[in-house]
């Protein structure tokens, strides 16, 4: 994956985000069909430009430390339609075609749980895959 | 601002949170009508107290170091509809009633630049104000 040529015109599109003092960048995740915001990550330079020459969403993980293609173990893949740069250049907005759950939980989308009229964090709607189907699908067995 | 009253069930809420070694956490708020991502910024404990006492979106801001009320300078405040919280409970989605203009730039959307078909960030679409517009709204003439 390292591997990946970065062309010119890819390397300038880099150049002009803002990166932190720890070289990443948040990036919002959203569906492109539905408009659902599905996850929250942060992408590296060399992570920002797998993303933008391959067109699959590619992640810098903070916990493991490294380059995180997306849907690698799991299928669940996310294919770039729409990548956009925020007024500060310090927050990358991404649009996908999601292959399956973006949560490693199952359910669909990282954001499940809203605060209801009780004032709990309660889990709204239902998981696509099973916590047994999940841990399957990434070898977890 | 600062002494807004927060009930034991909000206080609850919001230490199911996991703020950052800086005390932040990642907020993403996005048009509760439309779908469409408005913007991306941080909040401490106290901002979110007040967001969900108040059900007006208060940020931190970071470059000024002091709690941010969206819209108290320029009249374009947020209205919460609803608040979700990420499987790792380090990042918060918030859906609003945006007043005006969610970016300081004039823009609906912080993020109004895309990669075009040439490979640049170019502006997609047309700001709701213009800059001298925005200027007035903050006090600057």
């Amino acid at each position: 994956m390292g591997d990946t040529t970065i062309r010119p015109e890819i390397q300038s599109l880099i150049d002009q985000v803002k990166f932190d003092d720890k070289g990443l960048v948040p990036c919002i995740c959203q569906d492109a069909a539905t408009g659902e915001v599905l996850m929250f990550a942060f992408m590296n330079r060399e992570s920002l430009g797998i993303t933008l020459e391959r067109g699959l969403a590619c992640y810098y993980s903070r916990s493991r430390g490294k380059l995180w293609l997306k849907g690698e173990s799991s299928g669940h893949t996310q294919k770039i339609k729409d990548i956009r740069l925020d007024c500060d250049a310090d927050c990358l907005l991404i649009k996908v075609e999601q292959q399956g759950a973006a949560c490693h939980t199952g359910y669909r989308s990282c954001f499940y749980r809203h605060r209801d009229a009780a004032d709990t964090w309660a889990p709204d709607g239902e998981p696509l895959f099973s916590q047994n189907e999940m841990d399957a699908k990434y070898g977890k067995k």
